[in-house]
């Protein structure tokens, strides 16, 4: 089954969004296993938005539209949509009462007039609830075409394709997809391709797919199956045979669940207090940590030390550590950790010290970081050498000191 | 004129990367006054390529290609678009030079056999070098349309456009054009809208384009005229305009600077120093200062007093004043930022204190912030209520927090 994607607002071909939503359709269509060859952006102009949409219906089965829904009348993607299927448009009263109820619950916003528009659907369509907007997301059917229409803001596209558009994109399809995502850290991208590459080689049900992120490995696997049930079945050995080949190393199995996430998790699971102190990241890291809801439980507080007399007023590292060593020095790393965890009574403290660059200091490399762990008066000091730009090689640090945390607490269970 | 964008990569196809070389180079082409209404993304394919190209030349007057201009087999861009044009590949003995230089300062990578690939052009084609990689830029002309090639990694794509396509898109035109973009901070984008509005009504040249980004407004204010001397005397009395109506609300009027490093260089004329001491946000304000490169000079430390007991331990909050106002209110933020600036002996100390949700405490709305800024012992504290989700609601806190920085510096000049 081939499935195309046009993203309609003139908000894009300016240049004033990125369109993350055909990135997410995207992969989410890679997952259904459906064949996605072309994805188009077009303005907000009814003769374009027509003949992109026809040329789409002649090549594909499937074609997802987004954007262009809402109540103002530069919003023709419906109207234009309906015409091209040949369906009349007709009041949905059940959409009518879900935005009249919306706006109900809505202190910030007045209805208009135009609104109602938003309640008129192609007939004959399927009608898709929007759980955080006004406009349904529609489907239409007809002559072995499918047409499906989602509101562009990504807050109420995901949710939407989610709930209601994956399973129905799913029942579509002769057998249906069920995936499992392993998500690791402290492996390299091209480690993990060489380990799983007798895998890869022979895979045909389920299937892996690799996604790189910063400091992170992502395995998808993806069985198809004539149920759900047997989909999972196939899963199960080769989930458990990547649990044999990576161990600890897989963070989470869970989609949703981020690296930091994990790292609050296992914290809290064994009632962990957490320091931060940190000199090259600058709070990154304890930003990163306080991203997660009820962080508080386990993160108290932080240190950013950037200079060398905070490290010395806040964190009490020793003036001659700092003169004979320098700031950028495992020593330093160890007295920032060792000190941090002391002065706040915390369990585990972990410190980084380093050169993001663009220049230099003490004569030291630019992607030289040293971090230290200190868990329950243990500490671990680990050299590192990141590459690339200021912003990345600080966005490395950070995710190298989260899989640093996860492994000095599993190397003390 | 018409620009087309067709973007290359089974990656973008598979949602494996957001594409944002299309939102920059929409911005771009819509800086220079081109008309762009259409955005395709294909794999690496040479038939689907091949019919997305000519359908993109039979529309448009010049298309802009992005992607598929690496060693491998898989990359394909050039070969296609030569062919499309009708024009044969010739090694270009200046890029096959540049290659070998770049290998050369690589300690990294090895040169290989395919490389030499990328020094294969078009015949007549106008070479561009790329700073960057490996891949040259193309630019091929016929007929009176226009092909441009351009290297998919954003870090290639973006300095060669702007160093060396930008200017040549800007000689087609037959005027040229010229733009600024002034930068705003603490007014919202309807307000600024209702301070400009005669301005955009009675527009023609120069025009100004409204972007709204978080806690931010960007104007950019753009003329064309048969040179550019003359353009920038066209932009001249809109921009004194603009400083007239908005005033210390600009924050820069320099495309490349960001509210942090304008913060930061703020703070650096003065010869003053800061500490943060955050709470809500974690760290986040600490991380964005610590962006810009030689932040050390200004920001020396930072606090984050996630829990009751880190704002009394690190930041001697009274026990009265938690227990009596509670951690999220005036007098506590009040307090932080008093403390933060005595204990470091820093000029300026900001502080942040929040509920970011989802849950809330205290019996305060999710979204309620207050923060504090001591310049010289002088306090100001502010009440603030944010919308949107826990990460929107603490991005916004950082972003209100410089702007509350930036203001109270300036009330004491």
């Amino acid at each position: 089954m081939n499935v195309e994607l046009i993203s309609v607002g003139t908000e894009i071909l300016l240049g004033n969004i990125v369109n993350t939503n055909a990135a997410y359709l995207s992969e989410k269509c890679a997952l259904l296993g459906l064949s996605l060859y072309y994805e188009t952006a077009v303005g907000d102009n009814e003769k374009r938005l027509e003949e992109t949409l026809k040329t789409a219906l002649s090549r594909s089965d499937v074609v997802i539209l987004s954007g262009g829904l809402g109540p103002t009348q530069d919003d023709l993607t419906k109207e234009t949509a309906a015409r091209v299927m040949g369906k009349k448009l007709v009041e949905d009263k059940h959409s009518r009462e879900r935005i009249e109820e919306y706006f109900k619950n809505s202190s910030m916003k007045k209805i208009t007039e135009n609104n109602w528009k938003q309640a008129m659907v192609p007939e004959g369509c399927i009608v898709v609830d929007n759980q955080n907007g006004t406009a349904p997301g529609i489907i239409m059917e007809e002559n072995g075409k499918t047409v499906i229409l989602l509101p562009g803001p990504p807050n109420e596209l995901k949710p939407m394709f989610e709930h209601d558009i994956f399973p129905y994109l799913n029942k579509k399809r002769p057998e249906v997809i069920y995936s499992v995502m392993v998500k690791l850290c402290g492996v390299g991208e091209s480690a993990v391709e060489t380990q799983i590459k007798d895998l890869i080689d022979k895979q045909t049900n389920p299937t892996i797919a690799t996604y790189a992120k910063t400091g992170e490995v992502h395995l998808r696997v993806t069985a198809s199956a004539p149920d759900e049930k047997e989909a999972k079945r196939l899963i199960r050995p080769m989930v458990k045979e990547l649990k044999n080949r990576f161990g600890n190393a897989i963070y989470t199995m869970d989609e949703q669940v981020t690296l930091e996430q994990a790292v609050i998790q296992m914290l809290r699971g064994r009632e962990l207090t957490l320091t931060t102190a940190e000199s090259i990241t600058g709070g990154m890291l304890a930003a990163r940590l306080t991203n997660v809801p009820g962080a508080s439980e386990v993160f108290r507080q932080g240190f950013v030390t950037y200079c060398n007399r905070a490290k010395r007023k806040l964190l009490d590292v020793k003036k001659t550590t700092l003169k004979d060593y320098g700031a950028v020095s495992e020593k330093t790393a160890k007295e920032m950790a060792k000190n941090g965890a002391f002065i706040t009574g915390s369990d585990v403290c972990i410190s980084l010290t380093g050169i993001a660059g663009p220049g230099t200091e003490e004569d030291k490399p630019v992607g030289l970081v040293y971090m230290a762990c200190s868990y329950h008066g243990k500490v671990t000091v680990r050299e590192f050498h990141f590459k690339g730009e200021r912003a990345k090689i600080r966005e490395s640090a950070v995710v190298k000191a989260l899989t640093m945390l996860r492994e000095c607490i599993l190397a003390e269970d």
